[in-house]
């Protein structure tokens, strides 16, 4: 679908030019300090444009290149190669951004020493989901839930529907699998007591300040994960990792990830 | 398709706890001060995950609005407007994210007097090409060609297999249909002046200093359209947009813009 | 697509022989004592075939009916109605087949008076995990996981690969969301205490007899979810659900449900 | 799709665990004695997943196999080849399901002497009719028109609509295709014999006594091809199938039958 | 599909000029005397294009209209009728001109006065092959068997596989379902009279003249319908349709026939 | 999907009598003296039905070959050779019938000695477009713009709404992307003479009579390339293809070309 977009079939330009049966070599190669995702998805996208072009990957997806290095080269009919060139690169550069800016977030998290997770949420892009998820463990951090059917996660529109958190608790956990973990957003300390109370496996503490979240952190004490959302950044997250703080969920990780850098050079070309 | 990835059907905590008859409002919000794109998407989300809900849209794609307005007021089974949620929203920010970048460009392309267009490139998220061309002109800039089919685009791997220029543009003048216009990507002074000596209608300067392209805007003299790229942004714009550049063409209005900021905030229930 | 498979556009006899502007009314008929899903898809199909068909549902999915219950009562022009018949009563059959056959499992449970419950598999038809599921709770039963991306099963295979069961859990606990259960599958009362000690969250008792399922109960004394599978029907369901099993699960919910019964019955013509 | 319904590229368990690089050998075993149906669909599905999966199929669609068979072995990375077990295994199950009841149906058929011939009907899954109609060729038995498309099978809405049985035997005849061969049903020995004036291809005795059929088929005596249905099954089908009786068509063969028992054993692994 | 070809919502004329708020009536009218079919699939698409397009159609599939007669009315925002327009029309003339054809054919045909029934082929247009038929049937031809699956037809590759003629026939009448008639392809008067000995429902009399034909009718004698093809066009029809020839095909009527000729007139746009 | 629709799989004749193990050689031959298109896709077509068969393609897209020339071969199962029959060489004859006729325009064309290019235009099959475009150009002609969003082409609904033809060109030149040329439709030697006014790129004289052609073009004066269209066909192409007219437009091309003619011829077959 992606190649239909970009009309790769009638590139009106190289066409005009290249001899049908010319066949380069082309590299893609890494214009930043940055890390790889989409690899495959790049390989697979040369190739099945035309099935006469060999790929090999010279990189893995998760490894963090240096400007300059080659990732992937190609041999093919040169019409073939610069007429996928565009949709590869489109689908590299956004993995690799979103890995990069997830390799960033892992590293903060290291950098704390507590052992907090940085997580996704379900903020991505409509169409991508696995993809971005994949490319955030890419990056070093980790995946939230992937849908709304595969973990409760009960908000305070449920709680004031149920008419409470233990009966909102107790229905979801009378009518969703045995598998699926319950969550709980919690917004005050009275709260995020009353999920403990609940046996809520997962409290959300959701846009607190640090100091509210230490309070959690005590109050909870270990008795379910915690997860902790909402104003947190690169520059802030040392702050709100707090001994006891389980996970982080950044939206941005999906949502706001700068695109990567890559760009394709064709190298000889034979039979021209 | 988006909707599926979400599980969207099957909202497991949402069905745990609302009655199925329950109806309910609610209201979309800016939580920034953007310009909007994607409001006829996310309607057509919400209505088409249950036809039974009701949606007016109450802002147009392309308005600046505060943070606090309503944008998307909806009606319908509180199952079903959780359920589409997150992926109306999801629509939203990303088309919005750009129209506000875009807005952004051309603000600064209005303040340097010189009549530039700010355009796209085609850096776009493969499957997204159509909504993102959009989403930049709602937010007030331009776009470049859609695909590799509708325009000639002359690079340097052209040039040196045609033999020169000449031939280059020669040829795809032969080829290409009569209504595509010919671009022609210059690095040099010299490139420029054989560009207009060939006459081509577009001619792109790559990757030069703005001093570069004063002495061929000079020497283009008005004899084709004059495009500008490579490492411009907000805070340099203005040194580039010299008076004779016609367009500047920016990757990262598509390909870079961070999420736009949206929530869903439900109202009153009624046949809980 | 179902339409499509059937010709049902091209239903050669009925339009042989029905005037175009002929309109009857038709119902669909339980014939037999079952438990009904599949009433909205069945609407959306003789909707979406001809939109000028009117359909009103006339009970509800998890509803049981006698035979003789009318279901659902459609109007429109004949040709349409026959034409969609066939596999708008396709979809029902089948997915009443498995919410008829999850009600006696679920009556069944019921009967043990232990609050077991049954929740089918993965074992599902390609194609229809989410109907299927969703025929599952509709006859009262619940649901296991939906995919192999939510929810840790640890297996044998996994075990042998990892070195231990404790490695096992450490690495999947590791890698997989904080959002997933972890799971494993014990063989013996060895192997159960060994996942107890691990702090499974769900150990599957796979394939043993109601005695070594009683020791591993009491081995495990609640500090997991117990579930239990492998030779277990609606004839000996009795004796695998002891107290202290949370869950036994059924493959034959999905895989081997007896189709449900249903006609459609055409009524007055006019306009013939 | 199925494999995308089952996360199949995203099983946390395995990937967890299992090494990318690892290789390992896997069989799949019949664990019962059945009629073989998609192991050429499950070949695909393993190989689409990941080509660099070799699969051999080691038995033929069609084939009876004892329990402990082998039918398939493949090769491949470990994460593979357990991320496709239970997709592959799901259309195996399946479509084996039908052709070992259709081989029980073609057996009793058999048995009677007659030369009489069972044959499926279009109950069947949506999205499924040709694979299930394959299947019931593996298993011996015979196939009924496939859409209504193809065949003219006049009943009684039909007849009422066109006046007479012999206006509607003109009425088709005069519209449908020369290829088309035309059935009517007849419920009574009179309707039977009404058929056979008008020149029916086929008459199709439904819900008869097997005293009524034997009346009608000498009635007809030879003049069409006699079809029975209605409330025959394993236990009965001799008391239909007398001599005369042509064709019986079962609709349980493929709405009905029970699934098929296969297991993936993972053999041998290298590179862990 | 067909929409998005022409990039219908991105129709940059009509989207500089036109108010998006302005609205406007259309009617597609007949440019030729000719035979419609198309109308639903028409309307179709301009409501589908823009939902809040209307539209009623003035005339029927089937109907032969005059230069000059509007066939269609719609109304709605006039950037949504433009974009529609070629898509749209773009149907209307492809079926319109195979009904056309076919009429021309039917006519030929009742002037033979011999009752000869004109059918098309298997040589339709790739996606096209029920849309195709339908309009053959508006222009009142007949259909062929609409695919290898619901019809046997025994070409000579097949004869020679099988032995002989006989030995081909009860092969496939031991095969097929009995619902499928059987047709056998005769290029001789030899072959003619083996394929009525072997009780052929349908003989195909290929590429003979029409003496050649004449002896074969005489043959053949009313055993088995008499269908004849080869070089036959409007100008030899009658030599070809000798009496006791029941059926002949014509591959043109979907291959070769020439487009209708439609065009859209904007009417009173209020709003501007 | 032309496969599925086709039934290609189940090809009831030919799986009655081919022996599923047995492989044949086949040949596509050219009928007459035509010039290829579709070669490639029929090649797919081939392979795509089943992966065993090996296929060589004997003569490349846009030759033209005489009656009797084999234009491809294949290699596989019989039976899949068969299946696979029909619908490569209905897309075969479709795009030759194309190129075929537009090799004659082309041969017109060359014979007039003004270097006029023909081109098509958007009139094509729904869902075809890009291949029909494609084989326009291998019978020697030029493609007109793809889509509407590539290129502005002003009617008179635009004038009028605009207020005036230069109006018009205003609004376009400030919507359109830099990159498309601008066309106007003139109807009148006034109306050519403001579209020059304008700086239209392209003037399309539409249904003028060859003197007003000429007329038009002494205004035009090079200074915009000329596009005549409306009536013109093989035998009159002559007549318009004045000194100074650049471009003549043929919806026939694609809408109304004859079939191209084709047939595959079985070879030796082994293992039957």
């Amino acid at each position: 679908m992606a190649l239909r977009e970009d009309a790769a079939y009638n590139d009106i330009t190289s066409r005009s030019i290249f001899n049908a049966g010319e066949v380069s070599a082309a590299n893609i190669i890494s214009r930043a300090d940055q890390v790889l995702c989409g690899l495959t998805v790049a390989r697979r996208v040369i190739t099945r444009f035309d099935s006469s072009n060999y790929v090999e990957v010279t990189a893995k997806d998760g490894d963090r290149v240096a400007a300059g290095t080659v990732v992937l080269q190609a041999e093919g009919p040169t019409i073939s190669l610069l007429g996928a060139e565009r949709t590869a690169l489109n689908f590299l550069q956004h993995l690799s951004g979103i890995a990069t800016l997830a390799s960033r977030y892992a590293e903060a998290a290291r950098q704390t020493g507590t052992g907090v997770r940085i997580v996704d949420t379900r903020k991505t892009t409509p169409g991508w989901r696995t993809l971005e998820k994949y490319a955030v463990r890419c990056g070093g951090c980790f995946n939230h839930r992937s849908s709304l059917g595969e973990h409760v996660l009960i908000k305070e529109n449920h709680i004031s529907a149920a008419g409470s958190l233990q009966k909102a608790v107790q229905m979801t956990r009378a009518f969703a699998p045995h598998t699926a973990k319950i969550e709980v957003e919690a917004e005050t300390l009275v709260e995020a007591g009353q999920a403990v109370d609940c046996g809520a496996d997962v409290i959300l503490l959701d846009n607190m300040s640090p100091q509210q979240i230490g309070e959690c952190v005590t109050l909870i004490d270990g008795k379910a994960i915690v997860e902790v959302s909402g104003g947190i950044g690169l520059d802030n997250l040392a702050d709100y990792a707090l001994p006891g703080v389980d996970v982080i969920s950044i939206g941005a990780l999906t949502h706001s990830a700068p695109a990567g850098n890559f760009s394709m050079i064709l190298g000889d070309r034979q039979g021209a």
